[in-house]
């Protein structure tokens, strides 16, 4: 559902980044009308994301390169598996092959990251969710990979869902106002459709959070029993989601507490990129 | 050395990514006259990077953020420290926030794993150099974090310097020419200013590359034992650079057999984020 | 709470629209160093907005003009009233008068439409709310202009909120699902901060689109004996919108129905220009 | 005439500012397979404008939907009657919809108040004709559109004639020189191909403004018997256009003192939108 | 007159082309604290233009370098004369100097040789007037050197006055219709703010176009007698251009002939550069 | 081996700057069904450059338009030859023809002029080089044009090789250090692919300057005899590129010294346009 305009802008950039007038080496080494035909080739296992940008990488380099049997996103795949194959002018093929390769593998390494964390709370219905913690200029992609990978989304941005902070929550009370009090008329300041996430450090926060009336309640940092004890006592009066320090050898433990979403920055912010290589074939 | 417009560029996709619209957030519970004052705190330790993107994060926000003392770029740093300071109207303070933050904990992970690499071959002479596989659209960015963590820069771009490979030597042998003299007609037909980098898969590659005049070879996914080999037999001739497979544990041997350059794609496409907080106070 | 990048960007592109390579007839008929005061007068009656997009009309032609005594947005004026002042080089203030006018007189005939819809409910506690059926490029100020006028803002996009529809409903159940099911397996594919909101033609509708658990359930095209029925129904388990062919006479007969929110097409989709003009004195 | 990319630009910017990360209720309550046709139907009566906008919209949202039986510019229509037919993926036709609808009920809206202000005048051999009181970042469109309904475009920007005004001629005066000499001045400082229209506030103007020879005289805010009065006092020297305060009721009178050209600013100024809507079978 | 928004645009591409990613010897060559201070020299004489974009090249590298005592558009100039003078880091004024000097040698030669036209008709009152056939990309600056050489200008653009040429007449009289009548059809669907050119090949079509009302008559390629014999036809009833192999050793000639204008595409063309050097003193 | 997005972008801005709204002259006087067909036909000899752009012109404009028969790059023609062929909608085609001549005709200027000097020195093996003093904004498409004139190109930027000057050396050596030490200081905080040209004034400085290990050494501004007692010195050592003051008239003797590169700014900055016409026949 990403418009390809996006995908296309993003692309584009790229390219133009790592070419900004051609390739050097192809065009002195690499007879013009030789052709060239590539297997995307996965080097360790995961989860295939990237499908549409890989293609872009050529397709915009070159409308005469055609890329085929792209794996859909998700795919989940071995070392030698085939995740894509391409053929088309030679020079044009090398040219690409670097941005196409970088913006597979790095987003198949946050859908494979998603993957494993998703695997480790399967059974119990809890979410694994995305953040903010992206990398600059390539949200859109990477929330896609976080969904090929099996996660959630969390919001997209700042303008399209609220998130009241301690930061807020300090100014607001700062006044003299209760925390009730002050969350009620930030919130009547709100568009009618804006659903509100209230990040609360502990668990006296709970009740006084859920009096303004807000859709979801997070719970930040909070231990394993703190967890458990704010569930119980958000009692389906909110969603609930907790946050801060998630790992994969902990978030069994957390989903076990009950929560209803786990929103996780490493997603995003610490995937590495799976290992896909290129196996080209001149011809 | 970085282009301000270039930096700037980045981070305003990045702002607008973020905030398309606004942040529904600030506008609704911080009253429009509050100010903030916010420290960037290192929660764990590593080499700085980002300060150019950071401060324009909040810049490009509101021009009444002032951004001040703000760690040089390469300055290493323990949990605790202060990196940068940040005071301004609170709403856009808190809008800024994630995006500086994104930047600056994204471009310090490569500094510090630079920096790890670079530690790891002192007293060796030798260098750690970084690759094409950067994050798409941030290459201008993560090579300057690569030179903070005291790495050096290869090519920045297919368009500034050649790397002859396996796939290119396919083609130029193909039609019978030898290796020598297939590299002797593609490097005429380069601009004179270009630096030319040849890449090997055995010891028997080295002298029909050398005998063609090239500026740098590359030993790709040499073993220790022929990678002194290479060193021996080019002999001053070319500079030597080693590539694949270059991991922490192993970068010193590498280093120990001679070579001039190890190149590591690891520095722009495995390092995560070092954690960074902006700790804020609203007033 | 609108970015003053957003702002700008919008005002240069009209900028350049309407003087691609200068102004024709300033350059010929005006000498170089005369200098121009300005005033924004209203010839009509309204309420104000457009502030940020006039300053900017004249800030992007010519940093040497002023702009001061800019009236606050939402400020209601009178015929003659003053709502800026403008000083500068008489040529650059010329230039971009028409840009600044366009853009306050159109963006302050929506916040004087919208405060007369927002006076007509007044006292009942609903919401006059926006919707997506603004001009092309400029919903953002438009945006800023229904709130100006005491308005709400609905949703910014597709992308912020979700709006379940009559041809969303036809698909959803042709496959035999119920309405309850058939909703709930959409949401339970949402982010969890999604606000949902589900139009409802007919009274039937309500109860099942209830029991799937959704924020916002709209009236849409209900005649007032209807709404009155369905607030009666819903009875507080979701927010209540009503839309369809509001008018400013009809609107506070459907204020009068309960309901917590009225979306007025019209506020932007058929407001005119309030008459603006701009009093120049050339010395 | 217009370029299909200058199109094209303002329908992108308008389907991102509607849908900056694709629609989310389309994921996630329309199954991916399915196809949806759609009418382009009016719900009141007038004059279409805006094809090309409405066919982009929905090609640049995905090139698999085809947009066909599209009504030419200017085409009269009842209400019930097909303006145009779409047929494509369900997800897609509904996230271009409303970007699409935007576009032709606006351009429709000037088109149709045009043709009332051409058929107000019919008989007479009157231009009417468009100002720069246009939507920012729409004047091509809007431009288009009026001629759609019959009208005649003015210059279109700063840049493309001359409009000498009371503000330019203060100054021009101001030294000392007389009317003449001064517009003798400004206009040998043109272009040889520049078209030099002056308005003129009384009647006691016109001898000299004519007397310096320019192609245009604007009587501003004339009574119709100085209208008149106007017209037997240039007598063919100049085209004569009648400019302010311009409306349905008034505009045949004007028409009737003889003057060749009434510009009106409500075309686009003061133009609503024409209610259109899509209906949408969903298969 | 043209916007500084114009000129900063043409001139950051065009750092960014010379500089995509620093200057590699200023940043490994020059200590970060070094100043330089540095005059723009003539090394041959001329007419100078393009102050505006050589200051913008330093501006937009580093708002730390200041550029002052610019010479005005159109001053002329002896070698050894000091054109502009520039302060500021080392680095940045060297890396902004190639692209100042490209543009200020460019402009600079369009402004000479433009002169050199205007002095060979001087104290005839004949305009030199430049063509559309400027560089692409850089019309609004070459236009503006032509004003500073003392040239005018001709129509910007396709958009902003018309020129019937010998293939719109061929079409326009193919049907049956008279040259006048044609005209006459074509000139009616113009807006009444269109100048009209009429390009003629021979004697014979001045009088049909006279009679359809032009604004100029265009006599391209006319030898030296028949343009005397086409002024004399015409006889003020429009003005008259001459173009077509217009050189320097004829132009006074045809000047004679008593044209009003004479457009010469080689002002923009065939303009070469003047040779100016920086001269840079390091600190 | 230029991107096409490259090309495109440059044409697009190019077609956008000659009518940004249209086509005033087409619309009013071509029949909207007329259809034409064109050739591109040299008016004098020259060699052939700019094949991709010309038909971009076209095919931006109006997708509707074929361009078929392209010369090839570098192909040399006598006046009379087609260099392209046209075919497509009247209006369309007379539209875009002055955009595909500009460009044509500069860039086959530049090849024509490049052919002469490479033609000036045939038989020597010496290259002719271009210089970064291209036309600002069309670097990428002059620089084809020099290797379809038979030249080399040299290095594109700032940022893909290094060029030490004398305003560099003065630096270098100011606090004491040597010439060879100061270079060799410089040199190692370089990329290791960054090819190093250090230009020298004078025969002393050749040494020291070898002595540190340049890749390129450039004797600008040598006399005949010293250029070939340079020559002598380098003996092999480096490359020796000879610049300054080269003309048509003295660049054999120049490569007669036995350097290995002559670098001619005048190929870009003195190139005057070929004299290129669209015959065009309307249907």
């Amino acid at each position: 559902m990403i418009a390809q305009g996006l995908v296309d802008d993003i692309v584009a950039r790229a390219l133009r980044e790592d070419a900004p007038w051609g390739d050097l080496t192809a065009a002195a080494f690499l007879p013009e009308p030789s052709t060239a035909t590539a297997d995307l080739v996965a080097r360790e296992a995961g989860v295939f994301s990237g499908g549409d940008a890989f293609r872009a990488a050529f397709a915009l380099t070159d409308p005469a390169i055609r890329v085929f049997e792209v794996a859909a996103e998700g795919t989940p795949f071995q070392p030698g598996d085939v995740l894509a194959r391409v053929a088309g002018p030679a020079r044009s093929v090398l040219q690409a092959e670097r941005v196409g390769i970088n913006l597979a593998q790095r987003l198949s390494g946050v859908a494979t990251l998603t993957a494993r964390f998703v695997a480790a709370v399967a059974g119990t219905g809890v979410r694994i969710a995305d953040t903010r913690k992206t990398t600059p200029g390539l949200r859109v992609l990477e929330r896609a990979a976080v969904r090929a990978g099996g996660g959630a989304n969390h919001r997209f941005s700042l303008s399209d869902a609220v998130m009241v902070k301690d930061n807020h929550l300090a100014v607001l009370t700062a006044s003299g106002a209760s925390l009730t009090e002050a969350l009620r008329a930030g919130i009547s300041r709100l568009p009618h459709t804006a659903h509100v996430v209230v990040e609360v450090d502990g668990l006296g926060q709970i009740e006084p959070v859920l009096a303004a009336g807000v859709d979801t309640i997070l719970l930040d940092n909070f231990s394993l029993p703190d967890l458990r004890a704010g569930v119980r006592q958000v009692a389906g009066r909110a969603q609930v989601e907790a946050s801060g320090g998630v790992t994969l050898r902990r978030v069994a433990e957390i989903a076990a507490t009950g929560v209803d979403v786990i929103s996780v920055g490493a997603l995003t912010h610490s995937a590495t990129a799976i290992d896909l290589g290129l196996d080209v074939r001149v011809a």
